[in-house]
């Protein structure tokens, strides 16, 4: 049975605990520093639906075979809020850069009075608070540096990814020749697939004992295409979704963003529908972005996106159902994974 | 004989190979997230004196007691250059939360037309350049896991510090009665000492085996009032120091610092004159910050200072004096930091 969110949130406060004594007793700094950390650690890391923090739970769960005792699933959990502070860093540090306005159906916290410029402080502490969590509960285990590591490297595969989405798309100007599939796939692949997809499962593996360098390369080698068809899912859905039930209206076109469409639209239009995508896309205006919308709808990009799906969705089962078992892995994580996503609409 | 800077920054470009062959080869990112990644790491981390890391080298070969093999100095360089690494970052980090226009002569970062909020990503990218480096060099070394703490944790004291600092001075509001000199010790002790006094001795004994807890405890204990001190001359300067010696016009009164002088000034102001600096400082107005210098003056702060730091050197040299160096530890390193400060004028 997959892990519940109250069940995962009940552990957050003990993890506050460890961070104010850091700070408070063992740092003896005066008591708002603690306060003003605890308001941006409640602010970015709560919130969230936290699918990558229950996918550590779920993972750790299939590889043992069984329920996790009260300690395994406090162990599980505490790897899982892990994933969760380094992805409120990087949403933190993400806004400022996009210039966002909401997140989360609040203020981006950079947008929060108070806070402002601060923020770019505020999200290296959430990023730290990982590694000062990681020493108290798994200093002492088998894989503490391979998880210290796992968690440096992630972050660095991610600030990449930023590098590589801001280079290919900037924020001030629009620039399509730039944008090809190659690097739409490395943008997606750093910024999102590695920690949203390998990461939970690595760390689970990590976990448990059982991150054989097989099962480490089985894991990235579905995780890694399941990451990349998550984001195309998400760039699909802001274009075709309805808005009523994706819970947000899209803004991906008027903000110029790198993606999956506008890439396959650059594939797929003739000469003169090029002229019209480079005269709209990335403007802030609802007639250019209606403009583009029609272009997508000419050019058919909802099929191709469907096909596109069920082509993928069925070599991600072939991949699954010829993975190796005899070192632990388990095709379930996988399955569990792919099931969660399929043909989602929010 | 102290390490040569020229020395020392010949080491840089093997380091920067060693990054370029993890985005390009490893990663196989398209080349121009290097490119920008490259010259990231260049202008924020070069341009600087490198006190900081050659202390690393200093403090090694001081602590082998003798020259240093070309494979020694290379590792000791190369931790040096991962301190000039997290300098960087927060530099770049500072200088956003601050508003700054310059650093080392030349426009910070953010001010770097291409750049702007892009940023915000680079610093933490400056980062996680020492993780990469340290795993290169010292996965096989028995203190790499200490190591790779010790840079976690110090990255965290600096965030925490500038939380602190940036309480109790906000850029938009002026609250002397915020200020004091506990929370003056707190904040230059996070954002400074740890990781300009500390953190290069510490990381030389990991190196050479000698961090044994009674060095590091003994090192801590100097080097932190060290660290303090040399702020406070840093605050003393910007102030008194002629401008032409000092290559920077100083600007802490103007920019409402939480500077040593003005806590000394509230502790010796009578109730008028503190109105007189309330209503003066953090100003950005030429006419107030030299109302607060005549204040200095009539406090006979420059005296003030001068006695401190008499006293605080025949204290350091007291406890210096004191070291035990039979685990190791060398009273020379100690004696070496503090030729470099005492009554520097730049």
């Amino acid at each position: 049975m997959p892990a519940s969110l109250d069940e995962f949130k009940a552990i957050f406060p003990t993890l506050l605990e460890d961070l104010r004594k850091q700070c408070c007793e063992r740092y003896e700094l005066p008591v708002e520093v603690w306060q003003w950390f605890e308001k941006s650690l409640n602010y970015n890391t709560l919130g969230g639906k936290c699918n990558r923090g229950l996918s550590v739970v779920d993972t750790t769960q299939l590889l043992f075979g069984r329920d996790l005792t009260p300690d395994e699933y406090f162990d599980a959990a505490a790897l899982g809020w892990m994933i969760e502070l380094l992805q409120a860093m990087m949403l933190v540090l993400d806004d400022i850069m996009d210039a966002s306005k909401t997140r989360r159906n609040q203020p981006c916290w950079y947008l929060v009075p108070a806070v402002g410029m601060v923020a770019v402080n505020d999200a290296p502490a959430l990023g730290s608070a990982i590694y000062i969590l990681l020493k108290k509960y798994f200093r002492g285990h088998p894989a503490y540096v391979d998880m210290f590591e796992l968690f440096q490297e992630v972050s660095f595969q991610i600030e990449l990814g930023q590098t590589l989405d801001m280079l290919v798309a900037p924020q001030d100007r629009v620039d399509l020749d730039k944008v090809n599939m190659d690097k739409y796939t490395s943008i997606v692949t750093f910024k999102t697939a590695y920690y949203s997809f390998y990461l939970p499962v690595a760390i689970a593996l990590l976990y448990t004992d059982k991150a054989s360098p097989q099962n480490l390369t089985q894991a990235r080698g579905i995780l890694i295409p399941m990451g990349q068809y998550f984001q195309i899912q998400d760039d699909y859905l802001d274009v075709f979704a309805d808005p009523s039930v994706l819970g947000k209206i899209g803004t991906d076109i008027q903000d110029n963003k790198c993606s999956w469409l506008v890439n396959q639209a650059l594939q797929k239009c003739t000469p003169d529908q090029k002229k019209v995508l480079e005269a709209n896309y990335g403007r802030k205006s609802e007639h250019c972005e209606q403009v583009v919308k029609d272009l997508y709808d000419e050019l058919g990009l909802d099929k191709v996106y469907r096909d596109f799906e069920e082509a993928k969705v069925a070599d991600l089962r072939q991949k699954i159902d010829e993975v190796d078992e005899t070192q632990g892995l388990k095709k379930e994580i996988f399955e569990e994974f792919l099931r969660k996503i399929y043909r989602r609409t929010k």
